[in-house]
């Protein structure tokens, strides 16, 4: 039956859709016209407003890694629905830019559409890049004419300041010009989305571990110790921990779409009325925190006299170009320096200092409130634990269930665990965590590869791909939960019958990598670049490497990827501090063959002497061992191993009531 | 005796003197009662120019590591002799910045003059920091009148471009003004020590391994790619690498004073000509490398017609900012893009860009040269294995004299190893390594230091300082030669007889270390700051540290440090190439006990697999195995010091004659 081809590919709600080529395929024609359809429309548009191109690219107004549907615009214009790419359309081409993941299934999706694909290493074209297509495809004699100079336009709310900054330098360098105040899918997107609007709720004082009022004080201080006396909080995860607020607007992350101003005169949040519950009301009197519809921070923001002389404090890399625009029009009563006369005619000696065009009202830097809220307290870190005691639980019943669906097989080639297929895994392993006490969402979408599956990094099983597991090879499983008491992320490798060498050695390099940074003890103020080799050192002797990072912050109920500081190669000068959480999760991936990759969770903690730290695992759950080529492993790795297996037991057999389950755990923690 | 201190301590024509406290001591009154003079006259000339304060950093006009006499203007104005710190003077106060290295000997050096320390953490003081004190001691009342805009001074030619232009920034910022085109010291110093005049060599093309004329080519070619069509080179090294030839106007470093321009035109070389043998002058015409006086540079940049419409190439990090400004004055035939006229009067959409006060005629980039200078080809390759080999047999003839002096001795504490002192120890090594062919200089002073001493990880002995070895506890001696086919560096930690567990543990941790990181292997464009960790794992289990880089590379009978790829923990993005050199060097130094450190350096080479790399040890000299803790060794950390001291037996056996010599190789490279 060929469906109809609307916005949005999938009417389930998930924000994230993955690539089912095959689906597209179903519709190709219908969707290609309507791709086509929709950038003549937008042509007629641009130039009606004077326009010769217009970039979209996939953020919307919050930098949010998941962004809602109301935003995907240029999904919406291009069709493309990888969750990383830059869309850009003249008056006579278009193209997209995307990164190596999704150089095929952008091709397939854009197939019969004006869009070319343009390959790019980083998931976002650079302005840089895209001026000189842009500067290549204006001066190739199109016919255009009346275009003098040559206007771009982006919308100033989906796009960071810092990259609208980078594309107005790059652009005015070659003699264009920018505008960033105008959003052709507000004018043309016929049934888009409208912006999320699920209730809030409170996250009690015992999960959060501090009051709002209490982090509202120490922001306020952080930002006044910058030169600055307010700040605009526009980060959904940022304003939900600031508040004690959780949302359910965002695909896998409970948080609500918002922005939160702090002055000295007050705070105001800026959100939807309808997601405001008596409840919330007056925990946000109670808490002198007024609220204000959403689209009424652009009102206020430009007309409102209590906002002069304020000083906000910036992060022009988070905060969009919109805000960033209107927070530069305040009126200000300070004055620039001013020059002496002779100032400009002696250039040669007075040279004058890069003009950056930053109003008094504006102070860059880094927002506070993300290292604020990546130091987890006590009470974060108590929920964290009895989170993953929980999320281990649901973990071990799982793969005392599917060894036991592997052993009730003949172990020869080709017999299936009973049907059991990668979808069927994330069924079961989700029921499974479902069942535990605080249980709100899984964290993000699982991603159970098996065999030639687990070497695609980003694999989703889906109807078109889903496969039954067999019983032999590796079965590659990333996964985690949102409880209300701590979000978890996990990734192990499971052996379902004999494996070749090649996995069995691929799987014992991950795990020395893993155990070495596992162990690492370092110095306060280290960056995860810095020790992300320790995890890479082994598999390199064997020629072989991952490219994406090694270990990212975690959440308390809130995103399961927290930055800024994480594990990875290129330079994240985010220091590691105590009470940071981190995963380290290496992986080796062999195309058409097989992958692996063996991921804990951890707390940066205090290693004894002051400025001294080291890793402590929180995620609490059997690392197969039977994959282990035990001659590859260094003695120190085989003792981490037996102690952290100790530890798993001894955490979770009191939990477990099933005498199957306590069994499986007994002999899957046994010392070696 | 009181010995009359003049502009420079010493007369023996070592460019970067040691700190000798005491030495000091002997004429403390008349120090400071100069330094005080100097800085009231050049207080009596910033008058008269109309400056509020001074900035005397400790650079020159090439960015030299090693900076010639005639340019220590920084020691001249405040007695200040280390390496590294910026000197301020104002019409009332002075100031000196300095890391924590030289905090203790800065207070001593300055005591009685007008200067107060400042204790900074890096090695140059910051423009904001610089900015926030003179702001401070401007705004303090000092009765100061007329200095409206307040005007500060900097000498333009010994200062970096990049350096001046963050001072002007924050300078301007701060209200004041910043003038870059005067040198009270060409006014005030007598007896100001001229720019040296040493001749200058021509290095055989079977030592260079490419023909300058080769070079220059490519260097042109390189600087095309970026976007400009000519370049002034201004490091002493790249010029002295580009046109292999050598010279002897710095400290342990081959190089001459110069400037190198390279147009479409042709290539000029401003150079003294008094350092232009006849067989150099006939080697340059062949060349066709136009010569003209050192000083003559600005003239011709200021008026010469050949060079508009050129575009430059310039790295602001590297070129001095007189240099910089006289590019800028270029004449260009190209225009600026012209912006509509409705741009300003939208600030709110069309934001202007950040405008770069840079001429058409200035390309900002790295230098290719330092890049190229980097990638040692065939013929420096083989010179370096040479060089290593003959460096090696001093080595070895030292060590067994020094094991020789030990074992003479009783090995109870306080008998001395036959009155030899850490002096004597540079001098016995020197002159076994001047027996050498080849050999020139030394490549940097000798560390030799005993005990506590080593702990000092600058330090070098003299009269004062120098102490008897004992027979016990550990040597550490960091030293290298420069050979005409090559320069080496190694340092190796010496166990003089009986050690003391730590030292035992502590040796061992570094060896680890230095084991860890030299088994590397990793995939081409990593950089040196992502490898760093692997040296620095082991002993940060023990809470131990260094505060030095890693590594650094060697040159080709040029610079002992050589950039920009380094292993160190602060982010350094140059990436690592085959053909670079780069030297492991970690330390453990615990105050007031011992020191250890275990260098060896290395070739970057490939690893079979295209884009795979690895090191390859070039120093060839036994590593003490006496000192090591067995049982802290890894399996296949004791492997690698096995075929390495095979290795080493292998190459070094066959060059020595002397048959005790030959036995305390065997004996010292024995497989465990």
């Amino acid at each position: 039956m060929k469906r109809v081809w609307k916005g949005v590919f999938l009417p389930s709600g998930k924000s994230n859709p993955p690539l089912r080529n095959s689906q597209y395929r179903l519709f190709d024609m219908s969707k290609s016209e309507i791709i086509t359809q929709r950038v003549e429309h937008l042509r007629r548009w641009m130039r009606e407003a004077g326009l010769s191109a217009f970039v979209f690219p996939s953020t919307d107004p919050h930098a949010s890694e998941y962004v809602p549907d109301h935003w995907k615009t240029r999904e919406w214009i291009s069709g493309f629905t990888g969750s990383a790419g830059t869309a850009v359309v003249t008056l006579t081409s278009a193209a997209l830019w995307t990164d190596s993941r999704y150089w095929l299934a952008a091709e397939e999706q854009t197939a019969g559409t004006p869009f070319e694909v343009v390959r790019c290493g980083r998931n976002v074209a650079t302005a840089e890049e895209m001026t000189a297509w842009l500067q290549a495809k204006m001066t190739a004699g199109t016919g255009q004419v009346d275009l003098s100079p040559v206007t771009l336009g982006i919308d100033g709310w989906c796009a960071a300041q810092s990259y609208v900054a980078s594309l107005h330098a790059a652009v005015n360098k070659a003699g264009m010009v920018l505008r960033t105040d105008l959003d052709p899918a507000a004018d043309l997107w016929e049934e888009r989305p409208a912006v999320p609007e699920a209730p809030i709720e409170l996250q009690p004082l015992e999960f959060a571990g501090e009051a709002a009022g209490e982090k509202l004080r120490r922001i306020l201080a952080s930002v006044e110790s910058e030169g600055a006396n307010a700040i605009i909080i526009t980060q959904l995860d940022d304003i939900a921990w600031t508040l004690n607020l959780r949302g359910r607007d965002v695909h896998c992350t409970p948080v609500f779409v918002a922005y939160l101003m702090l002055t000295p005169d007050g705070t105001t949040l800026y959100t939807d009325p309808v997601k405001l519950t008596p409840e919330v009301q007056t925990y946000l009197r109670d808490l002198k925190v007024r609220t204000a519809p959403y689209d009424a921070i652009t009102d206020e923001l430009s007309q409102s006299r209590d906002l002069r002389g304020l000083r906000f404090l910036v992060d022009p890399d988070t905060t969009n170009s919109a805000i960033y625009d209107l927070l530069t029009m305040i009126e200000t009563p300070e004055m620039r320096p001013t020059f002496p006369d002779d100032f400009l005619a002696n250039a040669m000696h007075f040279t004058l200092a890069s003009a950056e065009a930053v109003s008094p009202a504006v102070v860059e830097g880094e927002s506070p409130v993300a290292q604020m809220k990546t130091l987890k307290n006590a009470a974060e870190v108590a929920g964290l634990r009895r989170a993953m005691l929980r999320d281990g639980v649901a973990m071990v019943k799982f793969l005392r269930r599917l060894d036991d669906l592997t052993k009730n097989e003949s172990t020869g080639n080709g017999l299936t665990t009973s049907g059991l297929t990668e979808m069927g895994v994330d069924r079961m392993l989700t029921g499974l965590r479902a069942e535990q006490d605080g249980f709100r969402d899984i964290s993000f979408d699982t991603i159970a590869g098996y065999g030639s599956h687990a070497a695609i990094v980003h694999y989703e099983a889906t109807p078109e791909t889903d496969i039954p597991l067999e019983a032999h090879g590796l079965l590659l499983l990333d996964s985690g939960a949102q409880y209300q008491d701590g979000t978890t992320d996990i990734t192990r490798t499971i052996a379902l019958g004999p494996l070749t060498d090649d996995e069995r050695r691929d799987y014992t390099l991950v795990l020395k990598g893993h155990i070495r940074l596992a162990t690492a003890v370092f110095p306060a103020g280290s960056s995860g670049t810095q020790l992300d080799v320790l995890a890479r050192y082994a598999m390199w002797q064997d020629h072989k490497n991952y490219g994406h990072g090694t270990g990212h912050g975690v959440g308390s109920y809130l995103s399961v990827h927290e930055g800024p500081h994480q594990f990875r190669m290129n330079w994240m000068p985010a220091p590691l501090r105590a009470g940071m959480t981190i995963t380290i999760e290496p992986g080796i991936y062999i195309a058409g063959s097989h992958g692996c990759r063996t991921e804990n969770t951890m707390l940066i903690v205090e290693d004894g002497d002051e400025g001294w730290l080291r890793l402590d695992a929180l995620t609490l759950c059997p690392i197969d061992t039977r994959p282990i080529v035990w001659e590859m492993m260094a003695r120190d790795e085989i003792e981490y191993l037996n102690k952290y297996h100790a530890r798993v037991r001894e955490a979770l057999l009191p939990l477990l009531g099933d005498e199957a389950d306590r069994e499986w755990l007994i002999a899957a923690t046994q010392s070696i």
